[in-house]
């Protein structure tokens, strides 16, 4: 996968370089830049790629553009998702969160200028596309915003008892499915057939990520863990223990794969769900399974 | 223009209500509510429908979500704006602020719900007319985000020395071009030619914002005042004095009136851009010059 990796890279380098006009304010672009670069696994743009990919898609520019747009969402609400008034996260990926780096107000305006920059990007890139444009925002949008995208996700943990199920596939689930069905969608596929392949795997990562909470340190995660517990939010950890957790996770992994619809390189992808969900999963936890 | 209006208002009610489904997080959605209703002036909204029409637009579910969008994101800056980080203002249109009513996690995630909203909100209505999508998204994109729009304005607050104009021009003026400029994408004409007159009345809004700060007491302006002084932000009001900077909006306001292109109802237009001035400027100065 590292010609994915490294196509992602690019398209993602345009797509900030695009907004570092001279005549923009310069710590807001550097944080943008910060909120991007460098970035995790880029899990997700990897999957809309692999997908478009399975689904032979050829129109490259837009392909692109979706996976893009998918990570700068995913940024943005980093960006926002560690601000003090909920994970409090000073640290991301190993370095400084944004807030950490740059202050709150420019971390607030970080993950608003992302998110307007996705929805800019996939515009730019159909304008020879023009019939791919509205299916693909209606279908990030409903990964992102109310009533049940990742926006929506978040707010659950500001309800008094949230019903977990909804909470962990709107918080994760909602931008893997939306990752999944706008690669088809931008290789002009039918997008409805990979909507279980991404609803299993975002409840998969939901998993690892509360194990990760659950069971690393700072350093191995590259944030600050334990605030499941800390911040009183459902967590699978919590509620299954760290053994069934994991073993659920590898079922849900499972699954994923046999989501797969019938496509042209079905074998590579299901190796890519794979490949992924064992980078995630915390090491001593697999080392113990195994 | 009260035709204009309840069509606005019957827009934004569609819009908000497609997004209240009973699986969102409640709180979410209503502070999501909270943000738009009842509302202001709905200023650029009704811009954006005076120019469409100006335009000869008859496509009234394109021009309805352009005008939307508009709005939406104007909401989304002021829920965001009015955060402890920014402006920490406890009212809003004499009411409680979006983060007073329902706290700063909320309000942060009804500012990014009401983002992904706008755009999404353009894309159903294009779905007959997708030529007009991608035009669309990249003027709102303009006006919003990196590296000139109002979420650029906002940040050049963060900024040590941020230069004036620059300043203003994105913080206001920058969603005021994109709402007349929409207004003739929507409608299918060209936009370019109407870009003088967002430009001016941006202006114009920003010195009358500026003014409202420095002269009007909370429950004339329905927000706290004083804060540009409080803050230190750059403003017209203490750099030229009340009356000199009320002579600039009113000449401004009439440079905007100047600019109209030539269309099919540019008296009406005239007196619509003339009328939202007056009301706009505060009532003390307004007798003082008259």
């Amino acid at each position: 996968m590292t010609t994915g990796r490294s196509r992602i890279e690019s398209a993602l380098e345009a797509a900030i370089a695009g907004v570092e006009a001279d005549s923009a304010p310069p710590m807001l672009a550097a944080a943008v830049r910060h909120a991007v670069f460098p970035g995790g696994a880029r899990v997700r743009p990897l999957l809309c790629l692999a997908v478009a990919e399975a689904c032979g898609g050829r129109n490259v520019p837009v392909v692109d553009a979706a996976a893009v747009a998918i990570e700068l969402l995913h940024c943005a609400s980093l960006a926002h998702d560690d601000l003090p008034c909920f994970d409090d996260a000073a640290t991301r990926r190993g370095r400084p969160s944004v807030h950490a780096a740059f202050g709150e107000p420019l971390a607030v305006l970080a993950g608003d200028a992302l998110i307007v920059m996705a929805f800019d990007t996939l515009a730019r890139a159909c304008a020879e596309a023009p019939d791919r444009l509205a299916p693909l925002i209606t279908i990030i949008s409903r990964g992102v915003g109310l009533p049940n995208g990742i926006v929506a996700g978040q707010a659950w943990e500001s309800e008094p008892s949230p019903p977990l199920e909804a909470y962990q596939r709107a918080k994760t689930g909602a931008l893997f499915v939306a990752a999944v069905m706008s690669g088809a969608a931008a290789a002009g596929a039918d997008p409805l057939p990979w909507r279980p392949l991404g609803e299993k795997l975002g409840l998969a990562y939901q998993v690892a990520d509360d194990l990760i909470d659950a069971v690393c340190d700072e350093a191995q995660a590259g944030k600050p863990t334990g605030r499941d517990v800390a911040l009183k939010r459902p967590s699978q950890a919590t509620r299954l223990g760290h053994k069934r957790a994991f073993a659920h996770m590898e079922e849900l992994v499972s699954a994923a794969a046999a989501a797969i619809p019938p496509c042209n390189s079905s074998e590579r992808l299901r190796a890519l769900v794979r490949m992924q969900a064992t980078r995630l999963a915390p090491r001593q936890l697999a080392r113990n399974a195994a």
